[in-house]
Formats: C-alpha cells, sequence, structure tokens
C-alpha cells in the first residue's frame, strides 16, 4: 500500500502497468455521496472509460462482471472502519482491480487491501471537509487526462487551486443566513432537499445524513429535473424545500423548479453557489464541477445551525456507534 | 420510423450498421425508473458497453460527450407527449446517436426523432404495465448479447416467457394483504419506501409517483444498503417502512434491513418477490433481473388499495395537466 503519492503520480503509476477501462465508485452514504462529482465529471466527459457507482454491499453481494484486473475501484471511508466498504476492497482486490482508497484515518482497517491511498483532512475547518470530494474528482480527472486525453485540464487545476479557499469564505460569510434558515426551519416536521448536475448528491446526503441521520427530521430528496414528474405534486403553501442551486449547464433546471416553487408559496431556502461568486473564480468550461464544493461548504453552516436552534447536537445518535446491527 | 419491429431485430440492424459503444437509459419520473433494471443488467453484465441513465433535462441541457454515432439512446414517455424527454430524442438524433423510444400511444410526438418504436400496452391489466420495464430490458440483453455475448442468454428467454403471467396472478393474488395493508398505512403523514438491486427504482418511483404524486403522502426513498448509513437514525416504533423485498444476490441487503426494522418495532410493510414464488419460475442466473415485474405489478394493488380508503384517487393531480409549468 502506497501513501505518499498524489492524485496524478498513482494514476501515472496505474496507467503504465495495465489497461485501464473500468472506473468503479463505492462507498456508503455521505461518502458514497462524495464521490458522486468525480463520477458525474467522467459520465460527461469520457468516451472509452465505463463508469460505476454503488453502495458497498450491492458492489460486494451482487459483483458487476467488469470489477478485473482493467478495473480501477475507487473507494472512501471518513473513519475507514466501514464494514461494508473494508469488504468491498477485499472483494476488488481478489478480483484483480486496482484499488485506491480515501479515508483520514492512517492505517485504518480501509487501507488494508488498498493499492493506494490518500489521507484526507476533514474536522480542520469547512475546507477541509471537502478534501475527499476533491481528491477523488482529481483521481478521475487524472485518469480521463492521461487514458483519454481532456480538453479542459488547465482549467480545471486551476479551479483546485481556489475552489477550497473560496469555499472556506463561502461558507464563514454563510452565519447570518444559516441563523435565519435555523429560525425558519426548526420546527418543520418534513424537508425535502434538490438539486442538479454535480450537486445532485450532495442534495442527498443532506437528506438522508444532515436531515435524517443527525437531526432525525423526516425527509425526501430528487434530482430537481425529477421534480416536476411526481414530487412536485406534494407542494403546498409552507412546504418546506431546500433547493441547491447550481451554477452552469443545469442551472435552468433549478430554477425552473424554484419558479413553482415560489408561485405556491412553498417554505423554500436557496443555496446558490451563483451568490458565493463561484463563476467569478472558476472558468465556464468547468464550473459545473466545482459546485458541490462551494454548497457543501456553505449548506454545513446551515446546518450547525440548525442544530444550534433544536438543541440537537450533530453528533447525536440513537443506532450508530451505539449498537451493532 | 420504424415501429414494426422486436428488440431482436432492432438491436440486429442496428449492431450491422454501427459499432455501438454506449447504451444511455433517458427518461422522467415514472418512465425514468422503468427503465432502471435495464441499465442495472448492462451494469451488473456489460465489460465493453459503456452504460449511463439520465432525467431527461439533465441529458438535454448537461449533454455528456458520448452521445455520438456510437451511443443507443433508449427513452421512454407512457404517453408520448414529456418534452423533456421528446427533447432528449432531438438532441439524440442531432448528435448522430441512434433512438430506440418505448411509448403507448401510437405517433406521439415522442416518436417524430426516434428510429424505432416500441409500443407496448398499459391500462388492460397488472401484466401489461410492465411492457415498457420488459422491452427494456429485453434491448438491454439483446444489445449486450449481440454486442459483446452474454451467457445466460436462454434463461433471460425462458424468463421473459413466464415473468408476465407470474406477474399478472400475483398482483391478483396480493388484494387481501393489500386491503390489510391500506388499513394500516391509511393515516400515515410520511412513508419511506426502500429496496435494493434492479428494484431499486421500484422503491424510488413508488414513493415519488404512487405516494408523493398519486396520494400526496410526504415520502423519501433509497437503497436498502444505504439504510445503515444515515437513514435508519429516523427509525422509532411505528415509524411507517415499506420495504421491497427481492429473491437473489440482494436479499441479505434486504433481509438485513428488515431485521433492524423489526428490532426497533417500525410498522413495516413488507412485499416480497419471493413470496409470490419468483425462484419457482425464473432460474437462480438470472433472478435478479425479474424482481421488479412481480414487486411493480404487486404493489399497484397496495396502491390501488390505499388510495380507495384514503377516498384519494390515483388520478388526482393538483398541478399536472392542469397547470402549465
Amino acid at each position: 500500500m502506497n501513501s505518499t503519492m498524489g492524485p496524478k503520480e498513482i494514476v501515472k503509476e496505474i496507467v503504465a502497468k495495465k489497461d485501464v477501462k473500468h472506473i468503479i465508485f463505492v462507498g456508503c452514504g455521505a461518502s458514497k455521496a462524495d464521490l458522486y462529482p468525480a463520477k458525474y465529471f467522467l459520465d460527461q466527459n469520457a468516451n472509452q472509460l465505463r463508469i460505476s457507482h454503488y453502495t458497498a454491499n450491492e458492489f460486494n453481494f451482487a459483483t458487476p462482471n467488469s470489477v478485473n484486473e482493467n478495473a480501477v475501484v475507487i473507494s472512501a471511508s471518513l473513519g475507514g472502519t466501514t464494514p461494508e466498504t473494508v469488504e468491498a476492497n477485499a472483494v476488488a482486490k481478489d478480483k484483480g482491480a486496482t484499488v485506491i482508497s480515501l479515508t483520514r484515518v492512517v492505517d485504518s482497517a480501509l487501507t488494508k487491501d488498498a493499492d493506494y491511498v490518500i489521507y484526507h483532512g476533514f474536522a480542520e475547518n469547512y475546507a477541509t471537509k471537502l478534501e475527499k470530494t476533491g481528491y477523488c474528482l482529481q483521481l478521475a480527472v487524472e485518469l480521463l487526462n492521461q487514458v483519454e486525453g481532456y480538453e479542459h485540464y488547465e482549467q480545471m487545476m486551476a479551479g483546485f487551486d481556489v475552489i477550497y479557499k473560496l469555499s472556506q469564505e463561502s461558507a464563514e460569510s454563510a452565519r447570518k443566513a444559516a441563523k435565519q434558515f435555523a429560525q425558519r426551519f426548526k420546527d418543520e416536521k418534513v424537508v425535502y432537499v434538490m438539486s442538479s448536475g454535480a450537486t445532485h448528491e450532495v442534495a442527498y446526503s443532506s437528506s438522508i445524513c444532515l436531515m435524517m441521520e443527525m437531526q432525525w427530521i423526516n425527509s425526501g430528496t430528487f434530482h430537481a429535473g425529477e421534480f416536476f414528474h411526481g414530487p412536485f405534486e406534494i407542494v403546498d403553501k409552507d412546504v418546506p424545500f431546500i433547493l441547491l442551486m447550481n451554477d452552469g449547464k443545469t442551472r435552468s433546471i433549478d430554477s425552473r423548479a424554484l419558479a413553482f416553487l415560489d408561485r405556491f408559496d412553498a417554505k423554500t431556502e436557496v443555496v446558490d453557489a451563483l451568490d458565493y461568486g463561484l463563476s467569478a473564480h472558476v472558468d465556464e468550461s468547468v464550473v459545473d464541477y466545482f459546485n458541490p464544493f462551494v454548497i457543501t461548504a456553505v449548506f454545513r453552516v446551515y446546518a450547525e445551525e440548525l442544530s444550534y436552534s433544536r438543541e440537537h447536537p450533530l453528533t447525536k445518535r440513537r443506532y450508530m456507534w451505539k449498537l451493532s446491527y
């Protein structure tokens, strides 16, 4: 297991050794969602690499045929002990795939069957919470560029140079809006969260983790493009929605949902990457892929303020860390 | 536009003309979800074909690079008029992709830019409601078999021979259980729906369409493998969950979720393909892919009974068919 190399060097070593055909992202919960921007980037841009994304136990119990010596499996687990993801690394290794793992805990169980490990921060500040997503996206960019070529590689690299600072500053400037959100939403019984593009699974993790897991608030989530094909019939005056708005190609999808929510007086909270100046800092050709960074950082502040106003710490659990299951 | 050929002949004609590399599934809401078993089948079994699945407006506004002359785009719209999906066909055609569309309405807008159209039933009985899913899965099997080869082709064909009759009979035998479900769940304010494997998006459409759209009941949905990574913290005595249980490789994922729900006295309704004899009729090598048929048919009866007990017709809408949006 090598943990001293960065994304570019890791990919260089892999493509020198093998014919990479399949990129498979594996994780659970928030760590699965954090891999999504990289999956979305490759779905958008790749023409040869095959891309898939699984919750770890589906990967383990219904292992795809493409998990073989031509596959690179990228897995993530914050604490490095998620049993399903640790097992996924063993499954991947057994099938001859190359395994790259992301975790913050040195020598954790996840690292055992990984060929390469990238350690990332988390607790230090809002920016370090984005490193898991960021390293995964960098791996995706390197895989695409080194296997197929990618015309906007330089713009992506310039984006990585600025996105952590911008996200940290965005989070720090969001406190006042977050406090207002917390006061408006603290007594809600059901809160919906939606987005589109690379931010689709930020909405997902905001719903299943920040709302359901960390606040015990009922929640549902769906792609903003799907809103008009079922979910919108739930809209009525004061029904609570959180809309994570993207700058870039899918903005019009988010805007259309917002117009509908406003038209029927839903109780809507918007977190908009445009408000934090994303497109002033990142080139238009790649702006789509950096929305999840700014929005994740800002919405973390919203979740913190919600937890304070509800007097329910984000770390409080009924089952996790308490029981075997 | 050709509408006289079946899946096998359509694929034969396409692969004779072009090098098929990308299979892209496009739809909205329930029609997007109905394409998922085919997407799942190819994710599981393909080694060369690239697979993706989009809600139509994301496909339209952030069109992947792989939508080109090597792509087959498979789209679906029940009534054939869903504007986003009609537009997706135009986008796909403009990029040189081959378009196959599924709809029940002859000469509907969806057929305009399609190279091939397969018309399917819907309203006649429970079995015909599965034809959209079935034709799409047949297309996937033919694409895999004719491009790469597929070792369980005969078992899949045998499965298609029996699945409609089994699903119809399953639905007809589910009435009593469905009435009991309806009485138990008719006053619930929030209902969660989950599943795994090929049935993952049956849970999704049951949540966003049958619950939210057609009953105005709050709902959330997630993969049963994700349940333990966030959503399970919402579980408490009498919290309502619907678990769609699969026969096959992912059954242990569903079973683990059930054990947890039972342990904490959640209000759980189980719809289990095993109860309807799926594995007695379909070979073990392909049983995973036929779960969505039996479960969709049975759960339709559950939704009907819920609508009767709530005196809220499944066809009642606030916005759809009434407004422009």
